[in-house]
């Protein structure tokens, strides 16, 4: 345990200072009224950086993005509960990819909230389904313990988003310097009998998956499951939404859970699957006629659960394997598709241009289904980058995502793969994309609908065309102009409709200096 | 007690079927997955319309607008507990505007819960802050009863927002007719003893003041209040945030409860305070110092509470009271700001061209300080119209207020006096405005920064030049281009930045058919 003391100052001060002894480095703020005593207390303690959104799912999907590249916890600064509110969404999506995030809200005095003034609200209520500890500070001679709890839960195995409510009365007051004990968190080992038990089950199998998930899903844990499979055959997945993967380069081929309950059944087959970090399959949604979990458990066995060391897990399982190691698994031969320059734009040329163009350690942000199923099915061809998916289904991730992994990763270049249906909600990022001039790529899937519910609607064979359903269904009235909406807040932008163009724009927005907006239309 | 009946259907259809019959005929939506039944029983329900808004606080802010001028209960349609969180800011706002909304929720089939899919969320706890009555859908027989608690809890006195959870496997199943026991809601009658009381209290006045809120806020009660005033003297004032309240044409003057606590308290002076469907006054934050509730109890009589009938009790007190009907009170006389047309715009040359120009029957939908308290300074002297400001402080709401009061009132023109840093929050509102071609003007207060932040942070005299300071109050860089932005979403718009050039932009948006932007440039 290492312990850091800060010197004294007021308690927003002292609270700063606690969590930057803990390890915060970045904030991404939305302030209000009731968190102007942190917002003076920020230029204190400027070695926690401040990021400006003018919207708190920017500050929300940002830092999710930020935790997942950098394995850092960045701070949110949120207005009382409607503030936070507006950041739920992402902290869904954040606690579903168990990112480490401290949410600090600045609510009224407590001598002034039973009053019910305008802006109370219960935010214990609103934060406890996203948070994996939600704190009151009491006491400002608290600050170090209260710090250190929400900072252990954050950054714990598994870990996840925490909230710290501060009264406004607790900031104003002078405090002693604090004690901030950081207990750096620990993933529990797997022990040697499991190891033994996981070795028997994997080579009883006729067929054998390792779907591997979480920290599994590391290079150290795919190419641990690449020998594995060379030594008792089978394939490698990938859970379907993963925080973030790397892929392509020399990395061993990896194929992507399916969606659809029958896709992911037959993909399964009669295979034993083992658990690495990842959870048992099951349908996103429920559908009548299909069960809930798509493996059962007699062909299921859990090599390391999220709280677990599963790349530990796999190294231990491989060399307990015998066998020679077999050649690793070859990718299967990329065939891109064929076109012309002046061929429409469909979602396939699309990657085939950024498999050919992506540069080393690029990190895509992928949202939507229109580009994440071609990019996640070719992926392995490109350059070595790293991916980040929507890990909890709750739409506008994708453009904060990029904004906090660009501020994480500072020398790569992110690009923002994104439907246009998903991007309207936290429009706002490309703001702070301009503001911080980071170097993404942004690349709207314009095909002017919601494709994923039409995708549904279909399975059901309900009627596309009704006007009440289609006007529900169809974004085409008006048709957004994503290059006006990127002008509107400075970011410069192109629209595309062909091949050509769109190499020509990908080109040109992987080397431009800042962001950079491609509107690609799509049928 | 009246009663209506349902055809037979699926549970969806059934459910729309009794919200109709129920009063509910419009449904704001931004569905996902799980509502899609919903969606295609919307296409059997077409008596229940349905706007649709690429963001769901567009959804929650409009149905808020819609029931402050309708008095009806529209719908909104939102996707699980992160969909939801998104309209959480509005529905703030709604629940202290007391306005009567049914958010909808579909909810993963009840089998399907267990399993926790990565949508799955605690939707009870995220809506309970933010509505009167949550109610899950477990029975599809009681589809009748459970609606009639959503909309009784809704349109009760005083009601406010409610959220019905409906999973996937009510909405699937065939129900048979539904029953809808409407029981319209009632409010209490102060009764005759409290009258008497009021009385009392109101002659031996040396000071007094009527505070209206609520329904008292109404004409009839602003008129009720001027009798009073005109018998014995006194002022009478409205609640800080009215959810709506008429103003100008030959309505009685009528002042505005100021914001900071010691202007409430000068404001105040000695007077005895009554009020009518108010709050007591107490101070928006808590400031050291200054005390919570802004008049000791000792001078506070409370006419009528939200819940009792405030029209007849004010109307009740003026019958009881003594005296001829002196001539009502006069407005103060109004003195336009001089100007020449090339003078730089400021917020009071907006106001005064808007008190010119406003057309009669025109609904305003106010938020941000910039315009706000110079509307509601004022508004007596503009021909008859309604203003609707934010009742909770959640910030985004004045755009789809005013898409929710064009469509509850298709004959009035709807201005939209808006800041531009809370405009952010909600812009995707221009889109919906675009779409249904509403007649809304919208005056963008473009100052480039956070006002109100700046305005709290000189009360404790932090550095505002500090540049950490600077950069988390100041959005001029970039600066925002409104008319880029309105233009990305189909909307027409103009910038201005002089009187002149506001003057004729102002004249163009209030005849324009649909709506228009006025980016107005501010100091």
């Amino acid at each position: 345990m290492e312990h850091a003391e800060t010197k004294s100052g007021n308690g927003a001060v002292a609270l700063l200072k606690a969590l930057h002894a803990g390890g915060a480095r970045i904030c991404f703020a939305n302030p209000g009224t009731t968190e102007l005593t942190l917002v003076d207390a920020l230029a204190d303690v400027p070695e926690i950086r401040s990021v400006l959104a003018l919207f708190e799912g920017v500050c929300t999907g940002a830092a999710d993005g930020y935790a997942r590249v950098s394995g850092q916890t960045p701070l949110t600064l949120l207005h009382l509960g409607p503030g936070f509110g507006n950041g739920i969404a992402n902290l869904h999506n954040a606690r579903r990819a168990r990112s480490a995030i401290v949410t600090i809200i600045g609510d009224h005095a407590s001598w002034h909230l039973p009053y019910d003034a305008p802006l109370t609200s219960d935010i214990e209520s609103l934060a406890s389904p996203v948070s994996v500890a939600v704190v009151r500070m009491r006491d400002p001679q608290a600050i170090g313990t209260d710090v250190a709890r929400v900072l252990e839960a954050a950054a714990g195995a598994p870990g996840g988003p925490t909230t710290l409510i501060v009264p406004t009365d607790i900031m104003d007051v002078q405090v002693d310097p604090v004690t901030v004990p950081v207990a750096p968190p620990a993933r529990r080992t797997v022990g040697a009998a499991h190891i033994d038990k996981a070795a028997e089950f994997v080579t009883g199998a006729q067929d054998l998956i390792l779907l591997l998930g979480g920290d599994a899903l590391t290079e150290q844990g795919q190419r641990a499951a690449a020998d594995i499979v060379a030594k008792v055959g089978g394939r490698v997945l990938m859970e379907p939404y993963p925080a973030i993967v790397p892929l392509g380069g020399d990395l061993p081929p990896i194929e992507r859970q399916a969606y659809f309950p029958e896709d992911v059944i037959r993909q399964m087959g009669e295979a034993r699957v083992v658990l690495a970090g990842a959870l048992k399959p099951i349908s996103y949604f429920g559908y009548e006629g299909f069960p809930s979990q798509l493996v059962p458990d007699e062909r299921l066995l859990c090599l390391s659960d999220p709280a677990e060391a599963g790349v530990a897990a796999l190294e231990a399982l491989a060399a307990r394997l015998d066998g020679a190691v077999a050649a690793p698994a070859a990718k299967a031969p990329r065939r891109p598709t064929a076109r012309a320059p002046d061929a429409p734009l469909s979602a396939d040329m699309i990657v085939d241009s950024l498999v050919q163009q992506l540069p080393d350690d690029a990190i895509i942000s992928l949202e939507g289904s229109t580009l994440g199923g071609p990019w996640l099915r070719n992926a392995g061809h490109a350059r070595r980058h790293r991916v980040m998916t929507n890990t909890g289904g709750a739409i506008g991730q994708g453009l904060p995502c990029a904004v906090g992994a660009a501020l994480a990763a500072p020398g790569s270049r992110v690009v923002s793969l994104q439907s246009d249906g998903s991007g309207h909600y936290t429009v706002q990022s490309l703001w702070t994309m301009a503001r911080e001039k980071l170097p993404v790529t942004i690349i709207i899937a314009a095909n002017h609908r919601y494709g994923i519910l039409q995708t549904e609607l279909n399975r059901v064979e309900a009627p596309l065309e009704d006007p009440v359903i289609a006007s529900l269904t169809r974004l085409d009235n008006p048709r957004a102009d994503w290059t006006a909406l990127a002008a509107g807040y400075g970011v410069e932008a192109v629209r595309v409709t062909t091949a050509g163009e769109f190499d020509a724009a990908l080109a040109r927005g992987l080397s431009h200096d800042g962001p950079l907006l491609i509107q690609a239309e799509l049928p």
